[in-house]
């Protein structure tokens, strides 16, 4: 339960704290719904991307690199964790931010906490995100600096294995803490949307012979897409050419609309969640994730046994769309 | 680590989750810093306000109610956490709200956060809360309920021992912690409004014959009032009239104006320990406490040895503020 402080020395140690996993009050439909509360992990407001910046910037730093590079859209979690980060270490951060018509110029709290921590944010549309970055290395290099681009190169090839390293110690965590109290669950739920998150659950169950199913919900994209996706990111961890469709598991039926839309079905979860357990979902990813959970549940008709939901953050998101709930 | 939820059966027991201590990443004129993380409570956003409001909802079990009644101003974490506690548990749940001229009709995240939780709100002015109260009380007698108000009669007088417990039990958990990493601190800083947290501290170290000073930094009121508020704690918890007044440590240096008003220096705090430790606190009481003790410790040259800062929460109100960071 002890952490000195989130950095090399600290998470790289197994033992890190643990986030704890809960059981919410009511079953559905027969089934006990436990939830891993990684929105908990104890920096930068929490949330699987904590655990992802992390494998980053130990990947930075095992390849001599000490220049950050980042990617991602306003509302991404993933620049406000790795941005935070950064600054906490003293590592020179650069994020590319691409706009699209719906959410130039936003303003929001994962925004804005990027701009706290001393980022430095390049903005540009999407159709220029491979020549933004390629320029923004090009720029690091000439001053001296190693950058390092957390997805490879700046097409976003050669990096697919680090990001995943991260839910396969979840992965461990979970399967440790759900031994301890003797139980199991059937399935694993997590909200997908780059598939980092759901990959390393996968490899993980792979690589502990787990026998759950990890289940997707797509929170912007087409099944066939994130399955590609997934699959892409195993092949590079297990650097195979082994089919591993049969492991993969993704339902595109919660898009709504696609990244970002949302309904009142979904409004309606977050409110009787927090109400009923106290916790937080966000319109954008778990909300809708939770939602699709509880719709598959009652599609499967199991009328017993355990679930997991992964719940992967994210506060600063919530309070963006407070208003609407 | 792993809680069922946070409901009777569970929070009442001692072995219930622990909150991590974090050791801050700079010294501070040569002090260790440590924070005793309470706003990773696993409940409603976290924070002092959620041990507290569990304490009242066994106490008003035990004393074989059924109806709570809470009092707050807008900001209220206490509102949030117990309106929420009350909720999650199908506690009928009535909330005073005093709106001043400063604050009347203001929306916050902790007001929309006390209304989804259902329940039923009652502004007054802040010269009609007794009346106001005693109305709800009456009213919900009337009905056949029973009930509770947090802090005894309609004047507030008949129930200071209840909320000191939380803290009392809070006390024992970072001493048990600080003893198994073999860390001892001098001092432990907190945030001092109602004086509830304080008083528990307080009440800990007695207790268990602490030798740490526990420093309370009022966030609003004289620390001659507060001082007086916090004997009255420990007396009524003591039940004796013992003098405790060597114990009691109150800094008012750092009113800046009163309640909710803060300064440059309290933002700029705000920052940096979220760009180097990656937690928020906010401008109205965590915030304020902190910058406290760090002018506290330039103030004491003591340039060597360990404190401990109650971080108390709340993400909600560093989200309400977070446009003026």
């Amino acid at each position: 339960m002890w952490n000195r402080t989130i950095d090399q020395e600290t998470l790289s140690k197994k033992d890190l704290v643990r986030t704890p996993i809960q059981l919410l009050k009511t079953k559905h439909h027969g089934i006990n719904i436990y939830v891993k509360r990684d929105d908990l992990l104890p920096f930068s407001f929490g949330g699987n991307k904590v655990r992802i910046a992390n494998e980053f910037i130990l990947d930075m730093i095992n390849k001599g690199k000490n220049c950050m590079i980042g990617y991602g859209n306003v509302r991404s979690n993933m620049t406000r964790a790795l941005a935070n980060m950064c600054c906490s270490m003293g590592i020179p951060c650069h994020i590319v931010v691409s706009d699209d018509e719906d959410v130039a110029c936003i303003e929001t709290n994962n925004s804005r906490l990027t701009a706290f921590s001393n980022a430095i944010v390049h903005h540009c549309s999407k159709l220029h995100v491979a020549e933004t970055l390629q320029r923004v290395i090009d720029d690091c290099k000439r001053i001296g600096l190693k950058p390092y681009y957390i997805y490879g190169d700046s097409k976003g090839k050669g990096n697919k294995e680090t990001p995943i390293k991260a839910y396969i110690k979840a992965y461990q965590e979970i399967t440790e803490q759900l031994n301890e109290h003797g139980v199991k669950v059937n399935q694993i739920y997590c909200a997908t949307g780059t598939g980092m998150t759901q990959a390393g659950l996968i490899a993980g169950n792979i690589e502990y012979s787990g026998e759950e199913k990890i289940i997707g919900i797509s929170i912007a994209r087409e099944g066939s897409i994130i399955s590609s996706a997934l699959s892409e990111y195993l092949q590079a961890y297990f650097h195979d050419d082994v089919d591993h469709s049969e492991r993969i598991h993704v339902s595109d039926e919660y898009l709504l609309g696609g990244y970002a839309k949302f309904d009142e079905n979904i409004t309606c979860t977050i409110r009787k969640i927090l109400q009923s357990d106290g916790f937080a979902l966000d319109p954008v990813y778990t909300g809708k994730a939770f939602y699709g959970m509880l719709k598959e549940i009652e599609l499967n008709q199991f009328n017993e046994g355990n679930v997991l939901f992964m719940h992967s953050g994210s506060a600063p998101l919530f309070f963006d769309y407070i208003h609407t709930l």
